[in-house]
């Protein structure tokens, strides 16, 4: 057993990194667009606007446990592109970490469509559009509001991105004062719920090209058309780029106006329970030298 | 009293545990159940479709607190099918727990049916039906929409109970980054509250067979007549069925594409305080060696 | 000022103790009654029935941050009741206690009224009845439904209260897999958000005789007469009665069904952590003697 | 680039706390007042008052995280007076941290107004006015219902920021029995949640001078004219007045009735792991002083 184990045991890096993006971006998109689904179709009996936010913000919190030991759990290209930046992600590895984010995206697309299918259908009269009553393309990719402008939805996505890296990178800096890290997942989940009800009248909160790139293939190949790129203008470059201003923005504005004036980790005392740690630690070294006094005699 | 408690206490595990399945499966229900309940006969003035989703939610984390450390709170069959192939509960037990989880359904739904008997026959005019208005039997079991075929209601619980292994497995996995033990259970309700916002709509999210089987056989009992199993073209089967398979496919996902290709325990650095821990350890193991040369000098 | 603090301070530790759960009531009340007034006034406005339950959540949880290393934060004769009959708390004190409790619900409910009096006169039309569409009485006490028998509601509170403690007890059981107990407060809310979702459509889920008989006495002294009393055939002895059984109920379950089984704390290994560190202390332990043979050369 | 870094590195520390407090309570109006902007632009069809409320909730966790290292995460004036008051803030600092908060919360409702300008514009048919049912000010601003009086106003104000107080300087106090120090900004956000779902309805719950001089500020200054502050009998001061008067007095409350009657920290065994790492370290010391001794031989 440990032997197969070992045999089938992916050895590259980077391929698991990838399996573990696509998995990870593939269970978000599965909880958020199926709930989408299920207050689109049920025409709000079975859940609301809130419902859809809620359970956006819990598919991350389970695709960052399902894979943050292997990948990172970024799940979405903006964040990928913030850490090329701040140097924890090599620049070599945003190109494919994108793609994996964009066809898990795309996958869970397809499965939620399998599972809504009947629904969709029903609600839509069989007919898969992008706009009017019946329209069901917003259950997968994002759309504006007729009033929005072009400028207006660029800067709600730079924004709103914005918002969730200066939101998330002091919950896992040592110089700040962290979130527990066992407890990353939920927060950052909570994070994004807070993006999600303030920042999503606009344009639906994408922050994140992946999570609207991939289902917009999704739809594009599975009946809904061209419109799903031409309508609104164009509108669906605005959450592929400006998520990726918005992200590195972002975590610029943290590192400016935070994390470069925090004292560095030396310099100041750790917290509580690490310190008494080190302390024990110190003293048993203190004392190792000792021993070897006494053993070398 | 210590020797009362000795002659009281159930030495035989399996026992126990069978009396820990009953009481957390059993809390479950009570909580479900009653939200369902209170939802239906206030005509939603009383909380809404959202409630009925926490109130499962809050029944799953009420029922681990209760008996995890009896039994591990399976509290659902096909969690406990997917624990037997992952080689974390005896085959044996397979089928005491499963009983003893539909009793405990079974029994929560007959206590809801007191509390609620008031209500329920004011909202049905005294008639038990499964359809109709004023149908109160998707208080106690799942029913699926008019519009769902077969084939979706069984890919629609494969996929979410599928997904529960998925999202749950991860959380207690030391090779991957886990949760705070002792918080599994309110994170592990909520990964049930974002698949019950977003895989209900079809068919109502059972992805449990004890949580649909137990209430349905209480309502056959207590006067909805056969058709709580006879309807939509005896659809019963699927809440049986359907999770059990989903339950083993996503933890083999969870095996096959994620904990495969983790480090193992041993292979890797640990996570931080549990390293200090254990060098602390080594350490004094080393200074043991010393003492006891130094002690038979 | 540590001198005249030291004299300020209250010796004597019952008196500490009511200071404790008047206060703790008080505010666990006022967030409550505050959100049934915000809602009921503003006519669904500004916040529907998920409010109120979850602002008496919150109460909760603020209440327990606040009192609990005072008083033990019970803030509920039912809950005072249950830990004498555990022999947590001393018989002597559960008057005193109790009495503290509908203190602080009084003090509470007469600052609600205050805070929402304009509000209060505006919706009742200035007349403050129990009964009609304009009622206001049900922002502070508990009344059931129109259809509820005596029989049902005293059932309904037992159960509600009998879940509150076999839910709540296992939470703080070292011997059981308790939760984080610098986190209690936030899990000891949630099951009360569950119970309040899933058991309050038939008289309110007071589940605490002081929640329910301190804003009763209130109403009746402000001017909703005596009504608040007798209506509902004498309602007001069931939320007073049903609890304290419901209560004791509950706990013996918890003991008979899981806490007598459970190992005993020595004859079990400890989870890891703890572990750990006893393991570091006994090998210490065992090194001192050695150092004392040592020295002692 | 260490280099570098030090030289832009921000020594004074008043200039580095200011910047914590402007960047913090940015991000807590940000979430707050854009939430706010979706309900009202989308006609509550992307979200509700319990949105409002949820997005300052997560806004306060979100500030906290972020600055609470640098600056102590104020966010709000009535907390920093407290803290003067409870001497743990310079009396100095007490000007310069408010003006900041209340610039903070100008910028952000700048951002917000320009996230949300086309929406305001299409909702408000271009009149930015302060009544009426196409009002936009209370986007930003809070403002009072017409009912309330400006005695009960300020009450409302009075209880609701002392509520603040009493239900946050429990969580950190070592001496009673704390929250996580990892967790306070969740538990934090939860008290404020519980008291803007209570206490909002008669005049949208500021309990924060900043959170409401800002906007109104920003609103007067983008096209409000001068009702924003002229409107409800010039209602704005009783949100700059009344919360110092409560933070102040919850403070007190705290200290009089729970804080002076716990246990000094030194009088009493610390909570268990502590006790356990204490105990390590004691041993440990014991034993270095034994080797000093043999180490001397």
């Amino acid at each position: 057993m440990s032997r197969i184990n070992k045999r089938i045991k992916v050895k590259n890096e980077l391929a698991r990194q990838i399996m573990g993006e696509i998995l990870g971006t593939f269970v978000l998109l599965l909880f958020g667009c199926a709930a989408a689904a299920q207050v689109k179709t049920s025409r709000e009996t079975k859940g609301q606007f809130l419902s859809v936010n809620l359970a956006f913000s819990i598919g991350v919190m389970c695709a960052m446990y399902l894979c943050r030991a292997v990948s990172g759990a970024h799940i979405n290209p903006a964040v990928s592109l913030s850490f090329c930046v701040l140097g924890d992600l090599a620049w070599i590895k945003l190109l494919p970490y994108s793609l994996a984010q964009i066809l898990g995206a795309y996958l869970a697309s397809g499965l939620v469509y399998l599972i809504y299918h009947d629904a969709i259908m029903e609600f839509s009269g069989g007919v898969l559009t992008v706009f009017g009553p019946n329209e069901t393309a917003s259950i997968f990719a994002t759309y504006p509001t007729d009033v929005v402008s072009v400028q207006t939805s660029f800067l709600d996505q730079v924004v709103g991105t914005a918002m969730l890296m200066l939101c998330i990178l002091p919950l896992n800096d040592k110089r700040n004062a962290p979130a527990p890290e066992a407890l990353l997942p939920p927060i950052v989940a909570t994070v994004v719920l807070g993006i999600s009800m303030s920042m999503s009248a606009n344009c639906g909160a994408a922050i994140n090209p992946a999570r609207d790139l991939g289902p917009r293939l999704f739809t594009f190949t599975a009946g809904w058309g061209k419109e799903v790129f031409t309508s609104y203008d164009y509108f669906f470059w605005i959450p592929l780029v400006a998520p990726m201003v918005g992200g590195v923005l972002g975590s610029i504005i943290y590192l400016v106006f935070i994390q470069w004036h925090l004292p560095e980790p030396e310099d100041e005392p750790e917290s509580g329970e690490f310190k008494e740690q080190t302390k024990v630690m110190e003293q048993n070294n203190k004392k190792d030298e000792l021993y070897h006094k006494i053993s070398s005699l």
